[in-house]
């Protein structure tokens, strides 16, 4: 569902570690549906061409009516997963709150790297997978791959998460490092929409809400927390002057677009606003679509620095969720 | 078997973390047997006083003859999971190894703090481990709790890991932050002995064979390859002048005693060697008793850092892998 960059790359992986799937996990797959906004719902339960798809090449609608629905067009497509990538509703979720319950309830897992139904529904959709006994996971919504999501339940059991701290958008932090390099906020925007990172409109990005959403998330998420989205104090990066963020350079320091989560009693305490940094803080040397996050668990503090992703690090974040939902 | 400061922690946590541990993981536990150079091998399968034995209040052996040997003792103890935190012996893993063997052989999982077992025979006993269908976990080996090996097989699945460089010894790390502040080496040493990272004899920290050690098991586990100790190239601190470690500050730059792994064909090469980094290299941020590694995967580079653990961190690689052992 939404077959752009990050759906793409999700389809290259596939192709290019096919063998390894089947030889180390016994996993086998065929792309059985499409569905894109410009080429409207495509659904060939034998297996389209993924190559063909790739540069271009839309067959026609195999047989039968075309699908006229989400649910249709999985049906049609016997799906066993659905890959939930279309365009994020920060506000609602939706429609990939439904693609994604529609296809737990006709039995198929579904992996979303759109972060919406994680700050909307994530109790109500993990909850109707498991009692259809299929998976509903979502590392690609933070720091792509970087096992996140799935790290915690096996690699940190019994730990409590106290807070956390990070700098998880990639189109502020290149705006940011642009302006430093003399150039103006206008170009920075642009950077990161020729690198891929920044969409048509970077409002949700430069606005803060696309690491707002982030912080919701993994809030819900590990905390264990309900979080709505207006309870998390949101502060972008437009009103910094591109003066202010060159002078404190020369001090060693940064501006970063830094994300916060803090439990204090019952309730996490979550922000997203420009910080400035000292040069020694390791938020401070991300560059690029580099990101991190900094855990402060009781037993130790941990960082996770995911550096310079391209877009397959995303597609990896699907790849990833795909074997964990279906290998052995 | 051996009850240092490691065990110590570790049995800390298992008391102050025994309600959760009941409560979200369906786990409870006994102390059947505690093994000690200066106290013997005590067995009472009906469960010791955890805080008596914290306390130093060691009972009378219980009943029947003392143990005679670890077979012995696992069987009186009537033990589920053996802790093997003897002291390391890098060149043969001895008598680690054999503890080991024994328990996984009398059907306990086994979790290790000890690297020797690791570097030395981890193919043969986690063949044993297989045919037993018994767990030999050994996460607190490297970078204490922080999940690496539990980490890579679920979060980061189809991956190919093509290198690894981090700075994985304690000591070192404390002794060269304590020149640089204007300290002498025996200063330093002193230092990192009193916060309880470096042993009464330093010399494994300092001429790089604990940062060897670990090389070789991460290249062995991450990287599938066989690699003996030897092969890895090894250079310690000690010729490092105090003048020359002060001197690079003033340009910013620090030493550190930095491990790597570097796939080449069907062989990794790995060294351990002091290097100078730059200030913003982040593994040039460390103090303390930090560590941190970055992973050069293939969909990613992925940093680890671990922020100033006391001893409780290694005991938690121990509960960590105690409940992956046993948790359902």
């Amino acid at each position: 569902m939404g077959f752009g960059n990050v759906g793409k790359a999700f389809l290259r992986l596939l192709i290019a570690k096919e063998t390894e799937l089947h030889r180390r996990y016994d996993v086998r797959w065929r792309l059985t549906g499409v569905a894109t906004r410009r080429n409207g719902w495509l659904a060939h339960p034998e297996g389209l061409n993924p190559l063909a798809i790739l540069n271009g090449h839309w067959p026609a609608q195999h047989h039968g009516a075309p699908p006229r629905n989400v649910r249709d067009w999985l049906e049609q497509a016997k799906a066993d997963v659905l890959f939930e990538a279309s365009s994020l509703d920060v506000h609602a979720g939706q429609p990939a709150i439904d693609h994604i319950k529609t296809a737990l309830t006709l039995g198929a897992h579904a992996v979303s790297v759109n972060k919406g139904p994680i700050v909307h529904a994530l109790r109500e959709l993990t909850s109707l997978a498991r009692e259809k006994g299929k998976k509903f996971l979502y590392e690609a919504t933070v720091m792509d791959g970087v096992p996140i999501f799935s790290m915690f339940p096996l690699g940190l059991p019994a730990t409590e998460l106290r807070g956390f701290v990070g700098v998880l958008n990639s189109t502020t932090n290149v705006v940011l490092t642009e302006i430093e390099k003399g150039r103006s906020f206008e170009e920075g925007v642009k950077r990161a929409q020729a690198i891929g990172v920044a969409e048509g409109d970077p409002s949700a990005d430069l606005d803060g809400w696309d690491a707002a959403v982030k912080v919701a998330a993994l809030a819900i998420d590990l905390m264990n927390v309900p979080m709505r989205l207006d309870q998390v104090r949101r502060t972008g990066i437009r009103e910094l002057s591109e003066d202010k963020i060159r002078s404190v350079r020369t001090s060693g320091m940064r501006y970063k677009l830094v994300c916060r989560a803090e439990r204090r009693g019952d309730h996490v305490d979550c922000s997203v606003q420009p910080e400035l940094l000292l040069a020694s803080d390791p938020l401070a040397n991300l560059e690029g679509t580099s990101s991190a996050v900094r855990f402060d668990l009781d037993v130790f503090g941990l960082s996770l620095v995911e550096h310079n992703p391209g877009i397959e690090a995303t597609g990896y974040g699907l790849l990833a969720d795909f074997l964990r939902a279906v290998a052995k």
